[in-house]
């Protein structure tokens, strides 16, 4: 059985009752409970994790070097900037897919570059708390 | 039941000949077939058009306006350049899901940008055929 | 009796139905029998063509090479990034006058500039179809 | 009968004079009485003032608060730097139309931005005199 | 025998009519016709091709896959904006040499930047017809 | 009792009918007198004056040589070009307090960029009439 | 009363240590008993709190959701990069004043710069320990 | 006798006082003195003339249309910015030499373009009082 | 005896692991090894901590305003954007060597420019962990 | 009989040795041999000279004023940068074609521009030693 | 008595023959005569020399740390990208002008940062020979 | 036994006399003495070479082709825009190390950028005349 490790960045804590026009209005409770049954679905064993800090994002996706096969992350607002995070990814040498519930592309110019989209397999976003769930799929095929 | 059109844009009548390196060995009808089958199995009615042609694409986009209720598109090169495109898909106003097999985001500086993107719901890059494939899912989802 | 071609570029066909907030919502066909009508007030002779395709554009300019004495273009999205239409209508050496219907330097900064500009003896923005009508009255002071 | 304000920026009381090849041979006066008499056929009330001082030029956009129904404005090189007369015009909340003698975007790059073009509701260049009567008859379809 | 397929892109059929100081006074025909007798010298098969599309131009660089050996393209305009057709010539991988009448490098900005010439063998530019029939020599050598 | 100089630019005159969503609703001469009063609290003599001229501005600025202790400055839109009021202030060696009553990082990009503000001791903006007692407070512990 | 949270960003623990000539020379823990003593005076409720790390930053942010009804802000050097703070401030949709210091704007050109002032009500620099107190008087009128 | 106008533009009023590091310690009154002198030398009749306000530098460049055979400028800050004086100044055709008291090349990047300088014969500075001396050596040696 | 920080940033803890194409192949266990027997050599003390936290390094980096005399440092990715990093070098007004393992400026772009270059005595990349006993050489000549 | 100059600049004596991947294997004297045979087939009298000195090939380029009818020139690096080169060949205004043996424009950004093109009348790139052959028999055709 | 080195760059030594529309058609042997005669008059000792070769300039720079009080220098096209003679004229510390016989300010881009500027007292360009005469009296004032 | 070429160019002669404050107040002579006295020590061969000539720089990095194992190169100035000297480096496929005496990276940005560095294997700068020794120390690790 695959593992697969789900990252959420800074801020992420606050889906549902963050600008709910742009992000949705589930909480990250409900949302992390719908991307466990979808990986129970695909017969993925599949982790979860949150913080606000860019050291501890980088300190997990280091533990996918012996512990998971693959890695759905979105990043938040620490995909325009996090170099860290860039390296962090190609260091580890597994799959990684790229999700935003938001379309990056649609709003303000400094997200619409990911900094860490060259070191990830695929960029999935826009279509909320769907992201995470498609991003596992993509993972899924992928592995 | 509801319509959905797939537009596969310039050079990718060629997919599974070209640079199969990025874009995966499979040929467009193969792909083709996959799609329908997809469509099927979510119960979506879906039409298929391939065209070198910026204006056929803008012919075709036009369409939705009155026969589809959600578009896919990979609209290959001209994402980067073709603002007719863009105009054309937020004239129609039916929700449109941006696909690339390859990861733009991770290739050649100008392929990093896409002009159409601020008028779609999404996008999803870098996953081969499964892009499309997660497109229709993405689509479906939305209506 | 002098000939004007009038050229309707991309996306120009949905007039009316395309963000009326930004077009007005008067159909394409009313626009140019109001197109017509003045053009017979002012004594001039008047074709109109309207493509989606940007090499069309390019035929029909051509064709004043011959057929008519000056031209009115509201090249739509192509304005922005066409060199080839900018080509054509520096290489048939007719007067042209640049129309369109919205404000584009009130509007997203790529609408800003005009590529065809240039080569164009003057430019009209902002007024919806009265941009037309303008347009016509300014190329017959011209002639 | 509605009132509109025509105001002439910097160095156009040269007009004639100054580099006829770019601006024609007519002097300001000459211009002036053919607005006028475009303004009496039209049955608009106008007003025409020209000062090289942009101080006076606010001062003058602001009298249109209580004065006038609209404006005809040709800011000279104010255009491409004055944000002072931009606040100005918005300011004010007065229907107001940019106009140019020159083709200002087939000359130098520093004319091809106008920053008070985002206040206007268009823009009207490259006819020489003409431009003002073709502004006239603009603002005043507009009102 | 090797074949060789020349491609003419937009304005170029007005070649002769169109800017002589900037393009010489032959006809297109003419030009076409030195093409020919020169290929004859070379023992190449030759066949050209003009048309003012885009999309034609990439269907007809797809062509190549299967019926030509080598490319010589001028594609005017589009040289510097159409990836679309920069990612056909990489599609079908065939060698192709760019082309040019005039020295692109001595003119407006926008015309020093190629976007084909990355994927293209190399560049003649600047030398009239002889640009082409130098062209063909390159390909004639490489092949 | 120090002396300090209160300079209003550009379009701040009508404030309290220019854009009252953004500048608040009361007029100049109800924030003056709450200036007036502020300083009176906090024992300074305060001059106000208001012009749209720059020049005038220039002149005003130079009279803090002899008479002010002290500038407090709202140059309005010539914050963001007017290099000529920022050597003004660098000329007469007098501290000045910058103040915008809105917040100008947070609109259009052009307002982000004061060309004073490095001649300035430091900068208040976002806080409406506030800004005006704010700046009053910071340039009267500062002397 | 009302409940103010004011937080120190990067090294602003080391402020009377650090670069006096900037910063000025009394320590943070003066710094905090004037701000103290100030809120008490205006009756507000106000917990300090300074970090170096930006997730933490970002956590306390977030605890002004239900405990605090304003934030005033010197997020140090973050300033200039930290989309996550900014992202967490527009989350938690509570007034914010962003202050400084040092008068960022007549510094190094990558401090001009901030992230953050978009989500900000308003931005106070330049007047040393003077900007923290200036700032809780903002936020004290602005509740 | 040829007749030259010196113009100083705005803040020169204070040279003397205003940093004396860049510009010297001389008052205007005593560097206009020493112009006369050396015009009398070289037998020009001169006026000299300084204004903050940027409108009565381009009425006064006017003036030089009937009056002045050329200009020697010091058009301070506005050098940077003024498209409005580069106007005048081309629109009189009459020679015009610009000079600065500092070398602007060896100061902040703003100062290094002159957006004058296109229109002009040619600048001076660097050189104190005496970049106007050589100015009107220049303008006399030209004339 | 002097005293020397040497610091670890983001990734490094994989070294050995990540890239050895670009990072070699021994563990950053060796290195420290060797970072520990050079300093005995040239007789400095010597204390090492590698950690991917940015906030972290800048706690760190203040323990040297009491505890050590100079600080050798590998930022990591944090090299590239990390002003507060910065900043905290700056405050604590020890000697700094910046040192890469790899030669940063023959990599993508964003690794050429180190924001913390500015606030070290100099930079050493390139040369494996040899860049460690470089930089400790360096400091140790410093002191 | 015309006289052409051939000019190889720096570190072209090094062909066939340097990266063969990019410039061939054939050393410079073959070139040369080639270059020579080829002139005497076209009945061109032809001198060759490389050096690695740019104020060398300024001196060469200017006996071309006297000694030759035109100039083949591959400037190596100093395409790039080298203005006096650029200003060198305008000076003797001989015609000159300017020849590389790779595609520079296919190769890093900064080869992308050549700053002598615009004063030569055309260029030829990529085709190895050939490109000499066909800058040959360009200027051939041009004298 | 005083002396001064005058250096000439490349290309000057066509002058006269080199683009007489540009510099003149004195020949720089003229022109040298006048500089002598010139210097003479002012009792300057005077070496002049010229040079097409970067490394020559910088030789001769350097024997001025020795040999002489001042130079004038006219660097041709080096001036706007030779930072070795900006570095060898900072090296000196002696008191440079920089002057050019055109108006660079006038002419292409590039021409227009000098990047010697820095490190000289004052430019003088525009005038033609004069330029070099002005800079004499410049820099023996200096003295 | 390894030999390493040691390159100094531009200014670099003037060492000990050229700004100490940034370069040190040894003579070259001195440095070059402890260049050589540490070559000894590690047992290299060891030349030294000085000019200020790009093309003598270049000639002497061809040697290394034949000649040495290594080389240590301080291009002076030349590091910022010698495209030509990048390419000798690259030509010769010999190790080189880039040294500077001042930290190239906290001085002005166009000192930021080398275009030497893609083509080295590490850079030192920063340490004065020890950049020289480590830059040995390194090359020697690397041979």
């Amino acid at each position: 059985m695959k593992k697969v490790l789900v990252l959420h960045g800074p801020n992420i804590n606050l889906t549902g009752i963050r600008e709910p026009g742009t992000y949705g209005n589930q909480t990250l409770q409900t949302i992390n409970d719908e991307i466990l049954k979808k990986a129970q679905q695909m017969e993925l064993a599949c982790d979860i994790f949150q913080t606000n800090h860019e050291g501890e994002l980088i300190d997990k996706i280091h533990t996918a070097l012996t512990d998971y096969d693959g890695i759905v992350i979105n990043a938040g607002a620490y995909t325009h900037y996090s170099y860290a995070i860039r390296d962090a990814i190609s260091s580890v040498k597994k799959p990684c897919v790229e999700v935003h519930m938001s379309n990056i592309h649609a709003r303000e110019p400094f997200r619409h570059e990911s900094v860490i989209a060259p070191v990830c397999i695929g960029q999935i976003c826009g279509f909320g708390k769907e992201s995470y769930l498609l991003g596992l799929e993509a993972i899924s095929k992928y592995l």
